[in-house]
């Protein structure tokens, strides 16, 4: 048997030339993204109005199963992909498991974790239709900071509302985010009508995602030349995404292994659908199995305690309704220092994987997510993500029932990203300041009351 | 001919299993470090008071060429290393150049930098030892951080005196240093003799490298079981430098080029000698020829405008005195955003190969190389540490040279780490606000007039 390196590198010709549309291969096929005002279906053409047109497209296609990735995202790919498959040598010797553990690590980037697969995608697109420029939102700024690099690269003018506390209180965000020359405005800006409307409202508010959405589609609208672009819970995100799970599965192939779990973190579901997308395939056409697990934040649990009906995606309701695991758009999620998982919704692919029983799902509270993220840090070298430490958490587990039970398996799980500009979380976690907050089921029935009422 | 990658891997088994000596082929030995109080030549005995054993033959050994890695410090390579060699070719286009630009990227680990090379090994031979800790300080915190990391993995205590004012204003850095278990504290202390004294001498002061480096040799030799270890400078750190020359060496052999220029930023000397190590090697040897440049702050130039002489390594003039092109231990650099090129002195080893011609220097102003480095970010995806700037800087100056020229030189620079944790320079540069300062003659006068008194 050959030995499996500390890391596996695919070489660059060995890298993905297409991407994968999971939806292709469901029998059952996602319900389809609804237009807020006629709750019917919404056509490439509405779509048009916000989203670039090759992105419309992919994103209401659930029939083809392949789509070949543009030369000059596979040349922009080749600056930090392929991303290492990684043998976690160490943690299993820590955890004195019989278990082999493996993670793609997508940390190896400015932007710091998976999003940039999606961004690079979204920007060529809007390059490619002549536009000026895009707009979008972002909370702590991971998505932000992807899409400038990616505008960056191809010189198109990038407008990102970012949700005003984090504006304020993760200035280094904004500051990469600047030196790739975006444009980085708080939002509720005065810039918008609505970022005016709402700062008339709520004199001093310091913003939230569902604002800054609403304003980043308010300003994609009004100006000339430009669309909306958005890093997670779409379609056509977990399509580009699937060049995650690809070259997973190339990797693992490459030294013939055969995984038995695959572990992610799941917040609108961005990564968790790429990492999974052909290993789902593989078990919708019925020719593997594999125990598929989602990990999502006790204190925002979509999957795990949600409700699967027709939602909004945001808060300001101005984008497609689309049938989902939610919490309800009004959901508030508590303090928590995973802010990429803190979402009310879920991807809609995921969420009818789920609903089929192709993936399972789990929630795992915070300072139990921070324990193993330092215990990752110090054994295998990498600060993880406080997101992508909710799969490290559940990797751990899995490997340590391995120990009892005495079975080798194979476990596979996303780490999507680095840890650099969340240390305030880790401070919180190093002074034994962490803790934890579990909605109460009063909470969600409350939040779940506000359901669009559909069909 | 084959195409050259984006990035060219070396593959486990092509890693170095020797760290290579470059004293070894030098006819013209650097002078002998010295005693500070006898001023004759350190003796290993002496020098283990200090550091760990291992470390001090390593020190004063410069004749034996080639020292073999032990292999847990191999296997801890493997976790982050071999880095990338890539081949710039975004940079490239965007100049319009002929040249083909290479680097060596040494921040794809969590402690950003090439420091963590070095680490490892200290950490390693002090656990050999049988000690039970290490004590170092720490300016910026890119060597505290890979120190702890070292440690963190070697179950070693680590104990960083950290300036206070970077403790204060960087505590991302300091956090990630607790996330590995280290314990810092603010220099100047109350917990060591020196550190007292100084407090009591001045009231309210933010600290300096100098007297962080006497806090933690006091802490080092006064605690059983405890040795000081240092991040740049010494030809051991040098020594273990040496896997990045060639693990570059490797890479361009394996595709069969041959290096023009070899350019690094030169601070203590650590990056820059161990990247250059085998090429100069080789130019010692007389068997091949190479530009070999290193690039300087100009606001704190001592190869191109220090003296070489004997100085003392520390402010606090508690270490041995080096013949090294220097400043004067008293010089204060002014406020540089590259805190790690903010060294009065250079290695002993650069020193003496600057002094023989086999490599030459110049220096760059701060403005000019945060043009290079968001250039650089914007294209190449990467945002360079400022440190790792100033050869990016002279790297593109010699490219747009060969535009004019029309030479296809091989120029081949070190990348040594990342910006993440210096985002406040790069939001001084990207509001207009940052300055160049450049020591006056009288300065460097005043500063050189404090040599001791040698020979």
């Amino acid at each position: 048997m050959t030995e499996i390196p500390y890391k596996i590198y695919l070489e660059e010709n060995e890298m993905p030339k297409e991407w994968y549309n999971v939806r292709a291969d469901m029998k059952k096929k996602p319900a389809p993204i609804l237009n807020p005002g006629t709750l019917q279906p919404v056509t490439i053409d509405e779509l048009s109005h916000i989203f670039c047109t090759e992105l419309a497209k992919q994103e209401l296609d659930d029939t083809t199963p392949y789509f070949e990735i543009p030369e000059e995202i596979r040349n922009f790919y080749k600056m930090y992909r392929p991303s290492p498959l990684v043998r976690a040598y160490c943690l299993e010797k820590k955890l004195g498991t019989p278990a082999h553990i493996y993670y793609k690590f997508e940390g190896n980037n400015t932007s710091g974790s998976h999003k940039l697969n999606s961004a690079i995608a979204q920007a060529y697109y809007a390059k490619k239709q002549g536009l000026k420029g895009v707009t979008t939102e972002t909370g702590a700024g991971q998505w932000g900071t992807a899409l400038s690099m990616a505008c960056s690269y191809f010189d198109l003018d990038c407008q990102v509302y970012m949700v005003k506390v984090s504006y304020e209180q993760k200035p280094f965000r904004r500051e990469v985010m600047r030196t790739y020359g975006a444009k980085v405005t708080p939002s509720p800006s005065m810039e918008t009508e609505i970022g005016k409307k709402i700062n008339a409202e709520f004199p001093g508010t310091t913003g939230s995602l569902g604002c800054a959405i609403s304003e980043a589609v308010e300003a994609a609208t009004t100006q000339e030349g430009y669309r909306y672009v958005l890093g997670s819970v779409l379609s056509q995100v977990l399509l580009h995404q699937s060049v995650i799970g690809l070259e997973t599965k190339a990797a693992l192939d490459k030294y013939g292994i055969k995984a038995d779990m695959i572990i992610g973190c799941a917040g609108g579901g961005s990564n968790l659908g790429g990492l999974i997308s052909p290993f789902a395939g593989e078990v919708l056409r019925g020719e593997a199995n594999y125990d598929i697990i989602a990990v999502e934040p006790a204190s925002c649990p979509s999957l795990t305690r949600g409700k699967y009906a027709y939602d909004f995606c945001d808060t300001g309701k101005v984008c497609p309704l689309a049938k989902m695991y939610t919490l309800g758009s009004g959901f508030i999620p508590s303090a928590n220092h995973a802010g990429g998982l803190r979402y009310h919704g879920m991807s809609s692919v995921v969420s009818e994987l789920y609903d089929q029983g192709i993936l399972r799902a789990t929630s795992v509270e915070q300072t139990k997510v921070f324990e193993a993220a330092q215990m990752f840090a110090r054994v295998e070298g990498i600060l993880p993500a406080p997101e992508s430490s909710h799969a490290i958490r559940v990797a751990i587990d899995e490997a340590l029932k391995c120990k009892e039970t005495g079975e080798a398996k194979n476990i596979v799980f996303g780490l999507t990203g680095t840890g650099y500009f969340d240390m305030v979380a880790y401070q919180k976690f190093n002074d034994g300041e962490m803790s934890d907050y579990i909605p109460t089921d009063a909470d969600l029935e409350k939040s779940l009351s506000t359901l669009p009422k559909v069909d």
